[in-house]
């Protein structure tokens, strides 16, 4: 039934419908419809309709503090996945953060710091179950570099180390003001494929700065592009090189590889996640057993012991470096928030739950700023172990405290063991963990599914390997606005024809067998027409025209009479779209066109009546569908010879 | 005929269309596409195509100088129309000259100049044959607050000048470049919204300043928002007003608005026209026989006699006034480039010809850097003295040369006797030529159509008003890009219904009348799915799942079972796009729920086959029409109870 039944019906009663003109909404529910779809799309507030105050109250910290809510539920079966996981993750976590410390140029302890306080803090107020909290590769690389280009960190540690804090502190005050705010769309605008860009550039630069602890070169460039960095290994490589380090570091590398790969049998996810700490045990064990050090292998050598002292004076609250904390601060933390709510997105897609990505970013900002005033730099979610946390069953977020009670005692009591921990193996440590962001795969989708994306993906890619983290970010987001606003000033059109043996108008490039109505000529709109286009617009249906109109000129056919406007796709229009349809009306006179419109939007139509477009136009030339417009034009052609 | 045996043969062959793939294209043709719609929307080459080399050569000079174009058909009769109006405008120009010149704390004769050299230039490069170049108030006003932040002009004007020079030749070359490039669409950026309040709001700051020459006030205040000027007024009340030239302004200002009201009879357009020459001449004569300014009314004192100095050296070539320079050029040039565009557009649709936005942002772009070299400030074109130009019957920019010599005439023989030109006169005409910029009629059809851009008009204004030019024009901007952003992050959906006796399915919010189907709920995605949007509209459709099943769950309705989607308005999809799909389709097959698409346009239903997601829905489930996809999933839902 349905289909057939429908048509007949419809045949019987031709031009029945008129085109819908919605009731009209006061200016303040429209206003206040608007603003609760763009900042509280989520609707945020729904569990705490038709409640009580003091349960109103009590779901609001639960709001704040997810714990509270789920802590009640938890269960033994539960911590059980969580202290194997928290224990995985702890013992991947410990020689990262050493690593990535040097990546921002920071002492090995803060690090660990950045470990220990900062999970604890997103457990209580995250809504992951399953992202691994701490520093990570990207985020060290992107604030050293810019850091350093305000402090010298060899020549002055401490300042470099307040304007770090200082850049996290207000990192994470920019994350929460976009949570609170509720303004987490807005790294929506960095685009995947830019993202993949960038990543995999950032872990080709990352690895190839571990050149340095890698072959144990001295001297080597503080830039970060490909060709200063190649330059640097090869003219060292007679006297630079150090083959003990080399030794070291090749056959931990290999180690690590190869237990990668045994990871890949999901059985045994957890090999490459203690891989890591194995080695360290061992090449630690190795030199303090050899004193390799002796012989040129660099080792880490100091490492303070004891928990995360104070920072909160260490920030700087006024002068200059306020200001370029600051800015430091936004990019990091924007930075930073990408990548963990990409990663809290992914896995809460894989369990079916949702995530809140407002609330999210409140919490993510709420623990940098604890972070920075116990001197931790920005944390973030780490993509590698947020895996392995999945991996290993973490059920909750106690996963994260186990880890960070983890670090805890380890910055008590082993912290002065990796004094002898060659710096080859961290570097080896860092490779093998930064392969995996070189997502050749995600880039060879991009390039099969859109080539300007591709073209966005690698333009990141190659500012960063070629230029530097700052610049490949900076390609990154310009090609992602471009696309933005080619997208609201160039919207495309179409030339729509009939579909055989149906009543279906349809873009004549997609369905070649859609015939023409000669003398009319429909164009479909696929936008909103905005003061961004309208222009655009308006001239693009007039150039369709003239196509149209020297065609015909060829063929002898029936004259133009007609121009019908399809606008389903046109879901808003204002002031400068109103204008650009009478100057189009007003062309289109001239020639002795007359424009007709078919099914205009709720929004469209009432303001085509507001501002009297309607009355100019006639009201009877706007139809509920295209059909319907060329059956209005059709018997009038039939007139003409 | 037409649309009955259409829809009967439609309900014979029930499920025979599947959606087209459009033929692939190949990379580079698809890229040149995209580029050619780009930047080259206007075809600007049609008319090169198959001609000889040394057609193309002659074509192409054409091209750049239209007047060797429009040169070879001018007769006689078309420069009377030309001579007429060239003289009015000029009569009209040379007091509003001498007054924007003090708007941009220039020496009067600078407003001179800049009416004498570019309307030359424009008129052999430009394609209007309506525009007015010269000086215009708001121009005169931002470049004179802009300037002001970096040199005081009374302390030291000739730096002023010369940063003048400098940030002209800037606003020139931003213009050439942006219409050699093609880039002519990022003014478009600017809505019409935005325009009319900054607009309305630089004319009342223009007014209020005018207070000063008008009241003969002596100390006055140099900010310019109206809370400031107003103390200015007032605290200078009882013995800072001067009687004298308030008789003088007051009489000539009432002379003015009357003739401007007669002026409202089109043919008596001359009237207001003329009407500040006369009232110049007549209080020049007067305060000379009188020799008011002896009791204190305050005159142009000073004018420098002879054409344009070079000020090729005056420019700023190097050093920190050329960055300077640069900045505050670009933010006039464009501007000027909106005005002048704006101007060109209207009047090009009122007579029906051609305006080529990227040519036109040339010939400005020219004109402004011989400007800079010949002691002309940013000139554009004037929407008065152009309306004035229209309705004198001008026929080509030849009037432009008319008014170009009167000037010159002027510059050489009569600039010593304006030194007696009270300059109440010249702010009464400042006063009677801005009122017309606050358009409040287009503020309140603004209002009517679209709340939002209402907003912006008013931010702009008030902007302006109680802050700065600055201030005003950053809100514009901000706004205007924060609907585009608004516009690409949060796109409408519709939940469709069947209309009665149709197979058309529409938004049931527009159409009450239109029903649901039971067990099955159509979403429409209102806009192409990108990275900025793709989470949003995932989210949304999930809710709008979530809300029908609330509903009937209170019904004991038929559980829902399918979900389509409505595509017809995404015209485009993403990498990130194309993931949401998937991520949708996983949460949906997790609820026991069948995602159908109904017509997705070409490059979405080629992207969704080159990413293999139409595979993992299953190539069965993608529809042309919504009619069909419900088709498919009736007959199911009649098997279950």
């Amino acid at each position: 039934m349905g289909e057939r039944s429908l048509s007949n019906s419809r045949s019987q009663v031709p031009y029945l419908h008129k085109v819908g003109v919605p009731p009209r909404q006061n200016l303040f529910k429209e206003f206040q419809a608007t603003v609760k779809e763009t900042f509280f799309s989520d609707d945020p507030l729904r569990s705490f309709k038709d409640q009580t105050k003091s349960r109103k109250f009590i779901l609001g910290i639960e709001a704040i503090f997810p714990i509270l809510s789920w802590g009640r539920n938890y269960t033994f079966k539960k911590f059980r996945g969580d202290l194997i996981a928290g224990l995985t993750i702890a013992s991947l976590c410990i020689p990262q953060d050493i690593g990535y410390a040097k990546l921002a140029n920071l002492d090995p302890q803060y690090g660990l710091y950045s470990s220990f306080v900062p999970p604890l803090i997103y457990a209580v107020m995250g809504s992951s179950r399953d992202i691994a909290i701490g520093p990570v590769a990207v985020v060290s690389l992107l604030l050293g570099t810019l850091l350093q280009n305000e402090i010298d960190p060899v020549a002055n540690p401490t300042d470099y180390r307040r304007l770090a804090f200082t850049a996290t502190f207000f990192a994470g005050i920019t994350q929460a003001i976009l949570g609170v705010f509720r303004l987490g769309f807005l790294i929506d605008f960095l685009s995947h494929a830019a993202i993949v860009g960038f990543m995999g550039g950032a872990a080709i630069t990352i690895a190839l700065q571990q050149l340095k602890g890698f072959l144990g070169i001295v001297k080597f460039t503080k830039k970060s592009d490909i060709i200063s960095v190649m330059q640097s290994v090869f003219s060292s490589a007679h006297h630079g090189w150090n083959w003990q380090t080399i030794v070291i570091g090749a056959s931990f590398l290999t180690f690590l590889l190869f237990a990668k790969h045994i990871g890949k049998n999901r059985k045994l996810f957890w090999v490459p996640a203690i891989a890591p700490l194995i080695s360290v045990i061992l090449a630690t064990f190795f030199v303090y057993i050899t004193r390799a050090d002796k012989a040129g292998v660099a080792i880490v050598k100091h490492i303070d012991k004891g928990i995360n002292p104070s920072s909160v004076k260490e920030i700087y609250w006024s002068g200059d470096y306020l200001g370029k904390g600051f800015r430091i601060g936004i990019v990091a933390g924007m930075i930073a928030l990408t990548e963990a709510i990409a990663i809290g997105r992914t896995f809460a897609s894989k369990k079916d739950y949702q995530i809140d990505g407002n609330k999210e970013m409140v919490a993510l900002g709420a623990m940098n700023v604890v972070g920075s005033m116990t001197s931790c730099y920005v944390a973030t979610g780490s993509f590698s172990r947020s895996a392995v946390n999945y991996m290993a069953g973490c059920e909750t977020a106690v996963s994260n405290i186990v880890m960070s009670i983890v670090v805890f005692l380890t910055l008590l009591f082993i912290t002065p063991l990796f004094q002898y921990t060659p710096n080859a193996i961290l570097s080896a440590i860092i490779i093998s963990a930064v392969i995996n962001l070189v997502d050749y795969q995600a880039a060879i989708l991009i390039w099969k599914i859109d080539k300007f994306d591709f073209v966005a993906c690698m333009g990141a890619f190659f500012g960063v390997v070629f230029g530097s983290v700052e610049i490949g970010l900076l390609i990154a987001v310009s090609i992602s606005f471009a696309k933005i606003l080619l997208q609201v000033t160039r919207p495309r059109t179409a030339i729509l024809g009939k579909i055989p043996r149906t009543t279906v108008y349809r873009n004549i490039q997609q369905y070649p067998e859609a015939t023409k109505v000669p003398g009319v000529v429909i164009v479909r709109v696929d936008s909103a027409i905005y003061f961004s286009n309208s222009n655009y617009v308006k001239e693009r249906i007039l150039r369709w025209l003239m196509d149209e109109e020297e065609q015909i000129k060829g063929d002898y056919q029936t004259k133009i009479q007609f121009l019908i406007v399809e606008m389903s796709p046109v879901t808003d229009i204002d002031t400068s779209g109103i204008h650009a349809l009478e100057e189009l009306y007003k062309s289109l006179q001239k020639r002795e066109i007359q424009l007709v419109l078919a099914n205009p939007g709720s929004l469209v139509i009432d303001k085509l009546h507001t501002s009297n477009f309607a009355d100019l136009l006639g009201e009877n030339k706007i139809f509920l569908t295209v059909a319907e417009a060329v059956a209005y034009c059709y018997p009038k052609l039939a007139e003409d010879p």
